[in-house]
């Protein structure tokens, strides 16, 4: 089953040269040098011309590693990048264009990983600029730890350690240090680096098949960036797992790659292949810092996660390792505007990362127990009535609500209420504090919060949460108090919610209830005729839901003729606590003055 | 065939907290509050302890959407960020943790995404905040431009457009801002940004199998970030017809759903979903800024192309544009220290993007035509009668090279010699400067690279290039001159292409006849004797290849028991033809002495 790559492309032969087109459309300060195809060179747009001042600092090689090397261009790092084809190295022509663009009297430093292709090309182009007049200085970076040492000629596969030579080197030279100095800075990190991948996926070429190597359950490590197979091929394992096995072969005492013993300092780089997520690069930083400092006695003093060096849209990472000492590290902390170096990884790291205590909520009142009943005081009283008539009534209510769900909903509107109301009474016993209406309010809030889940037991949530805020600015609350509680209850609901009038929810009976209590009041009416009048709206309100098409919630999803008739439930369920709570209020009042 | 989706992770549950750990190890300036695993909050390390001074910008939502949101906490741009389980809004409590552990007097403005649950999640812990007497505002962005405009309560998703509005805020509040200002550039913001996504892969949650809800040759237009089908699922197409389709959708004269017309300013965000390279991502820049400006007559202020809020491993990208003016420019190009904020996309973009001419060689000889033959001095003709017999030596030696080759090789050496061998004859006709010879080694090596390619020309290219920069130092060339360019050549030869004596290749015939001729020299021989003994050692060195195993080029890969008795070829063609100049070299001088 060979299926060609899927890939956001145009033409698979010009996927370089517009991805410069793009780079320079994205980063005002790069630019590139014409001459394409074959020239494809991204310099920094201020040090073109040959009177830069500083060593030049070029790196390059084929394409497909994106964002090396051309997002690396950046004053502090890379003055220019040459790219060649995919995977290819780039001509001496191109190599050749873009030292004679930057390098000025101080001359230029060429970094490249160790690749035939480019030992060779990037070496032509060294000599003839030095034949030119040229002073011209290479380092070969050679980073891969993945395999034995080889016998031969080929060495050691420069892979994502180079990033970080290049940042060092980039640095002496934006401090102004002499060709040799930048050189010796630079052959000092790149002798110093060593890195090895792991690969989920093999990289596809542009306007090529996927290759099917690797099987559904497997991975390969010590990979290359070109797609070439890794040293070997192991079963999908925990990426902890992973991490322990890199390490392990990066440090390893019989290679001897690395100049790195217990005691020493070192920086990290986790560099995704790809198509690597973010997610998956943080989850792997986390195992390999413990683990270096833990297992090896190696102290972190930098992490850099993120995607450096890449092999098209393999899925997989690469960890490095450079040891680190305080010239390292103030070149790596240096600023620099390369676009591709990570943000955020400067400067030194806290000694260990201890996780900040959660805040106490300021009214938390955990110590407070409620151990003996408070008197209740007359508006005390109302307010259990009211609670109580309201409870029971959505009780009562249950099967009611249950029907006309089902017709319209999920069918459970009743047996969450049910929930609800059961559990407030059963709270108001124990931890309301009656006499306080705000705090009452609240904690009703969070008697739904815990036991009704879902979006209507939030939203209840919300209702209280927002009255209590509203009620809790004034010392003494009488009708008008409760009017505005409401009208700042259904904003909240509202608001965050999204629901409005008409929407066929509880806002429907609500919305009509909260305007007759302000008229009503406002015209002079008594609080309990206001409030009755109130109820009358709130029914009506629901019952007006018949005629409604949803707007949300899961009636939304059915089709208008099936609802005709049928009332939105959480109205219904609205509206029949509310008007039970008016008429307790009623009821109370008339036997207090009977 | 279902398969589980490949990922480097641990146990899925615990993805978001070793993300979260990962990325405070990656960077010292952020933070993390204690509660996992309910709680996860990630948070300015300066900005703990409620004393901060400044309005506290406080994102999240569902996790999976990495970088977003924590990735964007920093100086400048978000305070805090509230993240959930994998596409799962974060509880109240996380929410109300991360407003107590940042809020300070000025207050706090919350951003979110438009989706259900972080409205209701994220609106209960502002009431509740509220009522505990902290000042917060809501600022929810919906930025999808997929679907049509939604009858109900839904309302438009929020997507990589939040991006820009927690930007926004973040450098409105570093300025000092009150809490309604910050809100309303926010606010403001929001309702100037639309964003569509299109996808060539499902994403798969951790621990979950991969839906195959797409065809190989199909992708998805108006995706959402969280797995769910697009509005529309087409054929592959080149992403230049990909960009045209989306950037129309955004602009749609239907859907109005940008107050963006022509002449309106704007940026540009280009956002990959998880698993879309860094490659493709600059290539759709590359078509949306002209099309933009010349389609739809909108000035491109910025562009800013990346990785920033994902789906996973999702392949695919969205677009963002944002109606911009000098206020949102400004607080889009305020510093910030958010390590997932772009770098280098600041500040205004030069009218066009004009590439820079290619400098010339300054060497080059365009206009110098070799229109008469030059008359040749003695050197120059001692020179002529070397490149001669060297040339003729190799054409010869064709057919023999090839035989070794052939056991050893890919059997071409002896045809790539003669290719080389021939057109130096052929040039040294025309374009050769003969008395000059610094700059005939020069052309010779021109003459080779064009014609004889692969490796073994860029070698005697390099080798060429090194003898001519060492020649040209000196204004009289004698034996000791030459002498001195040999060693040259062989260091660069050595150096870039990675062979040192005894790898079997043309250094070990070049190696000895090197050090012979300095030692000759020195030991006072004359120049035609010293030259002479150099030859012989190098048929010497050639001839001891025969006992030599290779460890470079393609008979690296030949068992050492094929390669006894066999030369190779490459040292065997240099030593012939070192020999057969250094012979005409003797026979010249006697020619012209008797």
């Amino acid at each position: 089953m060979a299926l060609q790559g899927k890939k956001l492309i145009n033409n698979p032969d010009d996927v370089v040269t517009e991805f410069i087109e793009g780079l320079v459309e994205t980063y005002p300060g790069l630019q590139y040098l014409d001459g394409f195809p074959e020239i494809k060179v991204v310099l920094r747009a201020d040090a073109v011309g040959g009177a830069y001042d500083k060593v030049a600092v070029i790196s390059g090689g084929g394409s497909g590693h994106e964002p090396a090397h051309a997002g690396f261009v950046g004053p502090g790092m890379l003055t220019a990048a040459v790219s060649g084809d995919v995977f290819a190295s780039p001509p001496v022509d191109s190599i050749l264009a873009a030292i004679r663009a930057v390098t000025g009297t101080m001359g230029c430093l060429l970094i490249i990983k160790n690749y035939t292709g480019d030992r060779l090309n990037f070496g032509l182009a060294a000599e003839q600029a030095k034949s030119e007049g040229y002073k011209i200085e290479m380092v070969i970076v050679g980073d891969d730890c993945a395999l034995p040492p080889p016998r031969g000629i080929a060495g050691r596969r420069g892979l994502a350690g180079t990033i970080l030579v290049h940042k060092v080197a980039g640095a002496a030279a934006d401090a102004g240090l002499s060709l040799a100095d930048v050189a010796a800075e630079a052959k000092h990190a790149s002798e110093a680096v060593g890195t090895m991948g792991v690969a989920l996926s093999v990289c596809t070429l542009p306007g090529q098949v996927t290759s099917d190597r690797l099987g559904p359950e497997q991975i390969e490590l010590g990979l290359g960036i070109h797609g070439e197979p890794g040293a070997a091929v192991v079963e999908l394992q925990t990426v902890d797992v992973v991490v322990e096995h890199v390490l392990k072969q990066i440090l390893s005492q019989e290679t001897q790659y690395l100049p790195i013993t217990r005691g020493s300092n070192a920086v990290l780089l986790i560099n995704g292949l790809g198509a690597t997520p973010v997610m998956e690069l943080m989850i792997a930083a986390r195992k390999a810092v413990p683990e270096l400092q833990l297992e090896y006695g190696i102290a972190v003093d930098r992490v850099y996660t993120g995607t450096f060096m890449t092999s098209l849209d393999m899925a997989g990472l690469s960890i490095t390792i450079m040891r680190s000492d305080e010239n390292i590290l103030q070149r790596l902390d240096a600023p620099t505007k390369a676009p591709a170096w990570p943000v955020g990884s400067e400067g030194n790291r806290p000694p260990a990362k201890f996780p900040v205590p959660v805040p106490p909520s300021p009214s938390m009142k955990d110590d407070e127990i409620l151990s003996e009943r408070q008197e209740l005081s007359k508006q005390g009283c109302m307010l259990e009535a009211a609670i109580e008539a309201a409870a029971k009534e959505l009780i009562d209510l249950k099967d009611n609500l249950n029907d006309w769900d089902s017709k319209v909903g999920d069918g459970d509107c009743g047996t969450t209420m049910y929930r609800g109301a059961t559990a407030i009474l059963e709270d108001m016993k124990t931890c309301y504090h009656l006499n306080d209406a705000a705090g009452t309010v609240n904690e009703i809030g969070s008697t739904i919060r815990k036991v009704m889940g879902g979006t209507s037991g939030i939203l209840y949530d919300i209702l209280c949460k927002a009255a209590y805020a509203s009620l809790k600015q004034n010392k003494n609350i009488t009708a008008y108090e409760w009017a505005d509680a409401l009208e700042a209850s259904i904003a909240a609901v509202s608001k965050y919610g999204g629901a409005r009038a008409g929407y066929r929810t509880m806002l429907d009976a609500l919305i009509p209830a909260s305007t007759v209590l302000k008229q009503s009041l406002k015209a002079g009416d008594d609080p309990v005729t206001a409030f009755i009048a109130s109820s009358e709206a709130a029914s009506a309100g629901a019952e007006s839901t018949k005629q409604m098409q949803a707007k949300a919630g899961r009636s939304s999803y059915i089709s208008p003729d099936h609802l005709v008739s049928i009332p939105d439930p959480g109205a219904m369920a609205a509206a029949a606590w509310y008007r039970a709570a008016a008429l307790s209020v009623k009821n109370k009042l008339h036997a207090s003055e009977s």
